[in-house]
């Protein structure tokens, strides 16, 4: 089945919609509504629990406009830039270097701006909009550009195109409050900004978007070797190489250890996207749609040593890039050091060295995407998202059957009782039917119903989601069985029964 | 005592830091290192939970980044400015009506832009920095413009000054997904923009800061009376309305059924204002610093019908503004009905109306502040912030005494105990009396050692930060007491015996 209309859905259920639409909208931006922004949050808290808890990582957060100093030192100033051609009549701007592939059919890579400026004219190529003649090619930066402060001493300023530099900035006072060991784990969440020139593909290709990227400063001599490793050796990963890409072989399933053991990237990286597959499966993502792929030489940043990226292969956009896994080298830092004339250089053991940095940069507005492509199920009319229990918006909803005779009441005492638990839950009132269906909707997992019985045997009913089964449990036993099905502990079984 | 350290012990225990430091810094700009994320985070999640559980809020999140439209409609486009005048020798700006009643000590309220040049004309006044002359005096607006795109059709756009309109453009969607209910709540969470001129006052005026505004759309015939008026109406609140401020009077304090009794304000700023103030409590603030104050009619916006601030008294900087709450009538959707063409009308029991808006829009970074400054403690040579647990980036520190003899995987099997319980734990070595320094610094409320004793015993002591006391507990129960002390059902006593 191919869940094509998820963006319906999420559109009618109000997990997001385009931004601005009173105003008839901006194509690369987007508005996640109440559904969204919680599902959203749990994403981001699962990747901070597990950056913060496990990987040791502090956290930072550094404003996303910012002087254009550092941009400079990164290269974005200079290289961060799509080659853009504009129409003369109608004004539309067009990616110049697609618009020559089209035609010809033949890769661009590589060449230079009076070259492609020569074959669209050679080639004859008109605005496919309006048929006007195509002029005024130049290089286009991608950040967005303002100033900061008025008059003359204004500063030129940019949006953050990626967090990573704003963690770099401060890696003096990082590595000062992280006692000075290395690896120094940094995770910082937050917007960044990418003014493309017309983006059309919804949440995966955003002007405006939300990233937690993981900074590792490391010693280029324990590179090599990731001291968890052996937690993550025997993981199955869908892999695709550089070497398969450039002979067009397909991927292959090995185990992290086997990417290591055949040379094929080191330990650091290997660890990442181990953990990266791991946390994706565990947000609901459909593992078989999760590919590791290494970037090939001709792709990968030129400061790079090794770069791979988590894709999912999506029904409706083909492959996604959920986390980029980089070794940057020292090449950050050192350009910082050299523009900012402030050493980024350490001292372990009698040795000075700028540390290596291996970044593990998330998005979270593909991922968030990717879920609702994988969780959304249909089963005869009924259509509901299976969202596991850490990332659903609601974990359970109660409801009275009916909205008199003091049911509502107890209803929402229960509801009381699961909130205070720390269950995400929500409390809704109308009829039984459509409750389920709004709750099928929106991914919650349990429907529990307090009706005219529950009066007399302090008992309430819970629906499950995903076969609709349903148990009857005593309202004193609630939370303590609730605990044990998040936790896998009890299970529903045939005729309404729990199973451990 | 006055706490006016306080930014230095935020900067070295990494609370937050100038942000851009190695490029010279930018005015206004700040980051959160890890100590300040965590409790940014805190905040945040405070305010959330209360608002989304207690107030039946939906959340939602949208760009900051924004074509102009909005602000056209809001007003901003046309008077969100200061005025300026620049040094024609250095290029200084000023605020223009701010060097005149430096001048002359005579408000300049209400003057218009000639009028205010001419005055600085006649008293020849000169740039305070140079002496250069002043020329050169206009509106300047303060919001962060870019564009939106390349070419000839790029988009004007602007970073938003607040959260607010961002949340009133998709009312209609989000009155559909609240399922058609007046009062509607929504609560935004996200950052904002201020172009200042020249901001000198650390994390109290930023250039880019965090807010969380709550919009509460009602119907204005229910606008008097607010559903749960009666479970805040004994909250004592110090209040200074704008009589008082005319008369040149001094706050009172009264209960928030007297705001209303005496109709100074109705229930709906009255309930807002004393759940602020217990919120900020709660945060650890010191009530006594808290003040209700309205707005005077010269000063709030031409819209609203009524304004009040709930403003912290710091040592530092005078008057701090922590939440502003204002009845904005129905101006804001008529605006966006009137420039989107899109009906913002509701049909409620027959009677077709514009809901009006009622917001509560809190700063984070403001209020982050001052908890920093109410918290901080001197106790001889120790400095602490006596966070309470809401709030508190690290609620327990788990030590062994010393790192050999397999103390340390002992000491780090309890910290993920207490990880694993749901408790904010971080795990640290080295000497005992350096780490409880440190973590006073940090505010964390348990300091917990596994000795050597405890491998015999079984036992850990716990340290409490406030009064340095200990107590021994059983490994096998501290969580269940830890949890039992977090409520505030166990205290410490003297003597290291806890207490009911």
């Amino acid at each position: 089945m191919k869940n094509d209309n998820v963006l319906d859905i999420a559109k009618r259920r109000g997990f997001f919609w385009p931004a601005f639409e009173i105003y008839g909208g901006c194509a690369g931006f987007y508005t996640y509504g109440p559904l969204g922004s919680l599902l959203k949050l749990r994403i981001e808290q699962m990747i901070r629990e597990h950056y913060v808890n496990n990987e040791c990582c502090l956290l930072v957060e550094a404003p996303v406009l910012t002087p254009e100093d550092p941009w400079v030192a990164s290269g974005h100033v200079e290289s961060f830039t799509d080659m853009i051609i504009e129409c003369q009549k109608c004004g539309e701007p067009y990616r110049a270097d697609h618009l020559l592939e089209e035609k010809t059919k033949k890769s661009t890579e590589g060449m230079s701006l009076p070259k492609i400026k020569g074959l669209i004219k050679k080639h004859d190529i008109k605005c496919p909009k309006c048929g006007g003649n195509l002029a005024n090619i130049y290089d286009y930066n991608l950040m967005f550009k303002t100033y900061i402060g008025p008059g003359k001493n204004k500063v030129a300023a940019d949006l953050r195109p990626e967090t990573a530099q704003t963690t770099y900035m401060p890696f003096r006072r990082l590595f000062e409050l992280g006692r000075k060991h290395l690896p120094l784990g940094v995770i910082q969440f937050g917007r960044s900004f990418r003014n493309e020139i017309s983006p059309r593909q919804g949440l995966v290709r955003l002007r405006e978007f939300s990233q937690a990227e993981a900074q590792f400063f490391i010693d280029p001599k324990e590179k090599a070797r990731h001291p968890k490793f052996d937690t993550v050796k025997k993981k199955e990963l869908l892999v695709l190489t550089k070497h398969d890409q450039v002979k067009n072989s397909k991927e292959n399933v090995m185990k992290a250890s086997g990417l290591v053991r055949k040379r094929l990237t080191n330990e650091w990286i290997a660890y990442f996207l181990a953990v990266s597959v791991e946390l994706f499966e565990k947000m609901g993502m459909d593992g078989s749609k999760l590919r590791c792929r290494q970037h090939k030489d001709d792709e990968r940043s030129f400061y790079s040593t090794d770069t791979w990226d988590v894709e999912f292969m999506s029904d409706v956009y083909g492959k996604i890039e959920l986390v980029g896994i980089a070794d940057r080298t020292d090449y950050d830092l050192k350009r910082h050091q050299e523009f900012s004339k402030q050493s980024m250089e350490v001292n372990m053991d009698g040795r000075k060295f700028i540390p290596h940095i291996l970044e593990v940069a998330y998005g979270i507005d593909r991922p968030l995407y990717s879920i609702l492509e994988s969780t959304l199920k249909k089963d005869g009319d009924r259509v509901y998202f299976s969202f596991p229990a850490t990332v659903s918006p609601y974990q359970a909803a109660v409801f009275p059957l009916v909205k008199k005779d003091g049911l509502p009441k107890h209803a929402f005492g229960i509801y009381e009782m699961l909130r205070n638990a720390g269950f995400y839950v929500l409390y809704d009132e109308g009829f039984i039917g459509r409750l389920y269906y709004r709750q099928d909707e929106a991914g919650t997992i349990y429907c529990i119903t307090y009706d005219y019985d529950s009066l007399k045997d302090k008992s309430v009913t819970i629906r499950n989601r995903d076969d609709q089964k349903q148990i009857r449990v005593k309202v004193k036993d609630l939370v303590q069985i609730m605990e044990k099905i998040m936790r896998g502990q009890l299970k529903f079984a045939k005729a309404g029964k729990l199973i451990k």
